[in-house]
């Protein structure tokens, strides 16, 4: 499965107040974005407390945590994705890090495409970095503009200059707290206000749900929005510089359904995918279900354009997260029943569409299906809502490698075959640019349209893991 | 909600093997059935190696205590709930004890009715008490009847007169695994078999599919069944000599749906509620929405009768779990939407046809369809997929006291009103005992039927916290 | 090192307060006594609330542990050794039991050397354990007991008359507290008051001063003290009925210095047992230096008597504790270095009198004399502050097995060569009789004197985990 | 009692090798420098893995971590003491960073006294800071003079123009590793190598011992040592430019007995001022007793100079450590006994010489000897190893403010009075110069003493701390 790589999270009050634990609840909200760690900074009058941990918000933020981090009455929140195993806590976020000029807690979503340029630039001139990520880049950025100019939120609008790439960013001063989306608008950023004026921004309109925050706008692409004590000001001269490319994948398959993102419900995108699949590649069956939990919303969709009943076909063990899983086969085997099962009674004898939000490799579906002729399918009927992934992410999401994903492999057919089904079809790509038409227009380089940026040569996670080199 | 007590595991393979770590596989799939303490006794040619903890399966197993365990050819598991703050660690199961004969671990699923005689007959006689819980009774009579009988199955089934209620037990002594069911069958036992040869006594089949065991058959009200090297034994003798009285809210809640109980799959004896809720209480509506988990198969099992669309109406947070949740009351306002938000793009304009499981004293639910509401829910149709809760249960479900019970304080209109909904409709009791009609006949004590056994004066939980005269 | 079992202790205020955290400091002085495990249960008008643990008192105890433990008047408490890995926890005291009196706290320090003989009695009438301590075998004669008598204390009287072996008991029942010696007295037990009115029970007189309780008296061997709300009565029917036999390795090695056992300052104790090797082994040399911690006392007797000046040799790493050490060879060395290491400054050049309290296989010794040669020590006489041990105990020290005695398989002057010293001196059995001559007379069946009681054919830790024939 | 700031260590062996736990021993012998927080950097063929945490080096590494760090043929290590509870896990050490020419791990211990200067040109070109500590300003400045210069330690003796005040530096590139010590040598700095080749930097030489690394020689002051594949070498240029000037308090009080710091052995330098007080202080009594673990050498000193014998007259609870202890304050009198508990049999009625080894404010003292005239003592007469502290620390020693230090409020025999004492006796200045003047010439500016460098206007734990300013 993709994975998004985080969710970033703001909050001001006008005075000062438990923010820690409504911020908290925000980031649990957030939690699908990012599972690896979770952070906080509370500034309270100028002064920043942070905590920061590896695992779920839950793992990290406990009635200790958050009693320790005290009031405040401003919070920079984190949740935090990654593919490498090393020093996940010291690449944690919010980073802080103090300056000419006082503190600054930054979060960020996204990835900067020249941020190895930037790299280079900075480190030419004597900078040092603690972490590998490109938000420690954006820092000394925004540090470097402030020195220059007079007011933090200048510092930010004059960094989106040089930056290139997606970033939703979130970050507090002593003072203020600034939001800033980059003019693609590659990631979501919403911006709600709860009764008692809290202002909130979200990656994502669930986390304003869960705070009792009424939503007021999606932060614009280009945009930097400044909240102080005389209120929210914003800054648009980087609006419209450059054309809209909001991520597709956010409505496929990172948001969550109840999330409005760009004006768009998650939800009910998904449904059109499944209505549209209806219409595409009909079927004659019996039922129509979804893989739990992304395929369920355009089983929805399906059933209803096709009047094929809906039907709950697997069982997930609400329990699954942490679960040691032993590392022998024919344990792994057995392990995939242990958080999705099949039931039976609903399955045996049946003519089964079954709906999936993506094929990477192959090899879940491949397994899920099995899982389905064991418990009795007659037939099984593969509907993807999305089309084929066929190229890489540069923008923050975490896909295979190219020459990896079973699209770029084999024709569909083959891939039916392979997987063992009696049909497949995937949402067209011009479908998939229409469920969400109000939302876009869209990045969809993953699934063969253009990249709306140039491109790094390659891909690195850790471009210090490989220098070992002996240079001295 | 209501609560089950316990599940109960027990293995025996032909030979010794990591049957620690398939049970873990299998308690996990029994987790629903008790979130308390986990624990599990692993017999290795005789010697037994017990690991039991506070907390989920999850948290109480990791590589190190399964490996810790070690391998062997029996295992005696536990998953417990229990409402009682102290010694929550004492009470986990399985209990493993020395005697004259030997060892034995036992665990114990329900509720014995008569325990406080027994326990008293053993206290006169010298017995002391560790725990306190009705396995320890069980224990000792056991014990006893084994000095006197040959073997520890005949023992079993001599203790198996003089115990009333409801007991579904595994347990396991040097040689022998032997599983029992009580006369009137009130918790489920099922068995299975994998293809290697291991025997597994279950609560539920869920956790036979966990570990690839195939479903061989329940247990019989009555049963005792014995697996030492020789292979099954089963002795019948106390089959049939009181009537059969599963307990209904097994299909109505507590049983996963992809589990087959007494023969009865559960998810489609609650779509088949769900079918005459739609029959009994039309209502002309846009959507039909269940609240997860268990309103889902009713859900479905509406909507296709009515031929109301099936909807998705709330997204649940699935990190949801050991949550902290700060305890002052607009935090636990919020909580709720922090693991059940509603999804405003498909509720909003809507009539809604509403389904959930069971009503105990109303608050849940009347904050759920006020978020309905504030979601813009044009009508909210509600309808319960069981009868109303009208007495308590002696059987080893924990239910809210009769006088706190909605449904003996209010009239279905009433309730209504109190909760704020359109229209209420619940599951009728002759309907309910024809859902699942080939799993009865059933204990329905708590929707008004009759108690299957004489009933103690009063419930409970711990005595001895309650003796604190000065008796010395 | 021999190793003690257990530390026992009691306490019992006029009103409730907070006697948790003070047992913790006096658990705290008693840690040396038993390191594996700490427990403690609180009776509060009645109610009992318990903690055991594994690990040292600081790790079963933190501010959270003490505070739900709650206010009491009455506290009995525990820290335990044991060489067996398995059940640690299981067999953690004291030992909480229920029964037709109501409830009751255990804890002992000893071993009772008929305890195999009791077990069959009680387990023929259907008794169950456990766990596989003495503990539990009291705690049932002592029920049975109670249920003919009229009072606890005359059932712990009437239990004394079965029992054979060491113990030093104190246990609660819902309003008394009540401490018992054995009627040889092997196992110390004193009493003291607080200024406020707290009686104490303790295995040594240490814990009294961390509580600041003054010293009252000793338990007298046969002795049983009772507690209540009347005040402090003593029951002296076993007194004198068998020969006083106090531990003789307690003023040599378990107790604290500071401690005062029977009468005798432990400090010295060991320092005339040092003045007695001086007189008996003299020698020319320029330092005198104690092995820490337990040859330092004596060493300062040696240096004393003998007009040597004293010297420290080495340095104990003072945070000693839960270091991991790696398993391989060449580390394990070193870890000797890592807790004691020589001072080469002292050492170097020197003809040194080294003293130590006891040899048993003559390993480590070696090693601490190579580590001298190598820091230089010209010659290194080597005093040990007892004589040799040649057999093993039955009353609840742990000392390796006869054939494995050093002292059983080599003559002094093999020893002095084996472990590489120039010369070897024991303290004679007779001076070990006359350094804490007011504290006896002694059992020193170890190093050769009589046992003051038959003993059994054969020590085993847990007679269950050979239980591996299939009785069933 | 002051507080050392830190212990550093680095390693490098030819080959690759397990140095993680050869240093894990290395840093356990250096505990007693910082017990806040732990940290190793292990570098393999250039690669770096890095592990820190807060609390004991028991506690931060663990077989797991150990085993994670993996092999390496360089490791530089870190201890930490700090008084700010504030973002301990941040300022844990070694710092690791990328920087234009690779990694770079770093590990100080000192202060720097000109680091505000510093800290603020660095600021104005744009720097960011991660911590609050002195390292993060080394490290910047040595990632610039790498950037001009061709190699790591040319860079390392360039900053050395740059930096004021004390600083002994562990550090490796990705191929080098590289130790340096400041011109006026505060802090030690020792080289030793093991039989296998392996080159060790530590503070202590306790630390060579316990890896069985035979001592080298001293780092000097001003010198940077460098270790590559091609051996070691020494650049001394800045050697001799100003004048030594060790840390007194080293031999008096952080360093180890066992230690030999700069050619003199600790434990004698401690013995000869127990002599000198002897000298200077005669008085008629029966024993010398130190007071654990500090005063204990010169206690020896003292009772070898005056022919009164040397008694052990507290014991010392050897599992101290981690130790709740409740906050109020009849408990904190009794937890002072927990710790150390005066032996009354060796104490009543004598005439005691009591050494320790300074009075800082004087209420620990005080409370000590109050526990001996408990015990009985007749008469207690006060040597201090060490002449009055009246001047704060600026090179890494916590020292309490000058107003607080008792000796700037009272004269001697007040302070006689004021701690209960029949007479008082101080190491004079000049006596403490000599006791190990080949290790000299020495800083004793908190005796009195110069300051060899210009200092700071005030000393500022955490300056942004204080930068609550609404500078925006």
């Amino acid at each position: 499965m993709p994975h998004e790589e985080c969710g970033v999270l703001g909050m001001r009050a006008p005075v000062t107040r438990d923010l820690a634990t409504l911020s908290y609840y925000a980031l649990f909200a957030l939690q699908h974005r990012g599972q690896e760690s979770a952070g906080m900074a509370v500034v309270d009058d100028g002064v920043f407390s942070t905590h920061k941990g590896v695992g779920l918000v839950d793992d990290v933020f406990n009635a200790r945590a958050l009693t320790a981090l005290g009031a405040g009455n401003m919070v920079v929140g984190h949740v935090r994705y990654s593919t490498t195993g090393t020093d996940r806590l010291a690449n944690a976020q919010p980073l802080v890090v103090n300056h000419r000029k006082g503190r600054m807690a930054l979060a960020h979503n996204g990835n900067i495409t020249n941020s190895s340029e930037l790299h280079d630039v900075l480190e030419d001139r004597g900078s040092i970095f603690h972490t590998t990520s490109d938000t420690e880049v954006i820092a000394y950025l925004i540090v470097e503009e402030r020195l220059r100019l007079s007011s933090i939120e200048a510092a930010v609008s004059a960094v989106m200059d040089r930056l290139e790439g997606a970033y939703s960013l979130v970050l507090a001063s002593p003072a203020k707290l600034v939001a800033a989306r980059d003019p693609h608008g590659f990631r979501p950023l919403c911006m709600g206000r709860t009764d008692d004026g809290v202002v909130v921004f979200a990656s994502e309109t669930c986390a304003l749900d869960a705070v009792s925050a009424h939503f007021v706008r999606d932060v614009m692409p280009g945009e930097v929005v400044t909240v102080d004590d005389l209120g929210v000001h914003s800054d648009t001269s980087h609006c419209g510089k450059k054309p809209k490319r909001l991520c597709v994948f956010e409505h496929i398959y990172f948001s969550r359904p109840d999330s409005v993102v760009d004006g768009q419900s998650v939800s009910l995108a998904r449904q059109r995918a499944g209505a549209f699949l209806a219409q595409t590649f009909p079927v004659e069956a019996d039922i129509v279900v979804g893989v739990p939990d992304s395929g369920l919303d355009a089983a929805v969709g399906y059933a209803c354009a096709s009047a094929i009943p809906y039907a709950i076909g697997f069982t997930k063990n609400k329990y699954v997260g942490r679960t040691f899983i032993a590392p022998d086969q024919p344990m792994r085997e057995s392990s995939v029943r242990l958080k999705l099962n099949p039931i039976r009674s609903v399955i045996k004898g049946k003519r089964v569409v079954l709906i999936d939000d993506s094929i990477v490799r192959g090899t879940t579906i491949r397994h899920t299906v099995g899982l389905m002729r064991l418990a009795g399918a007659r037939e099984v009927h593969l509907r993807i809502s999305a089309p084929p992934f066929v190229a890489p992410c540069f923008y923050g999401v975490d896909i295979d490698s190219a020459d990896k994903l079973i699209a770029n492999q084999m024709s569909p057919d083959e891939i039916a075959r392979h997987i063992g089904v009696d049909s497949l079809g995937y949402l067209g790509v011009e479908q998939m640019l229409s469920i969400a038409s109000i939302a876009g227009p869209f990045c969809y380089a993953c699934f063969g349209g253009e990249y709306p940026t140039t491109v790094p040569d390659r891909m690195e996670k850790d471009r210090f893991s490989q220098k070992i080199g002996r240079k001295v």
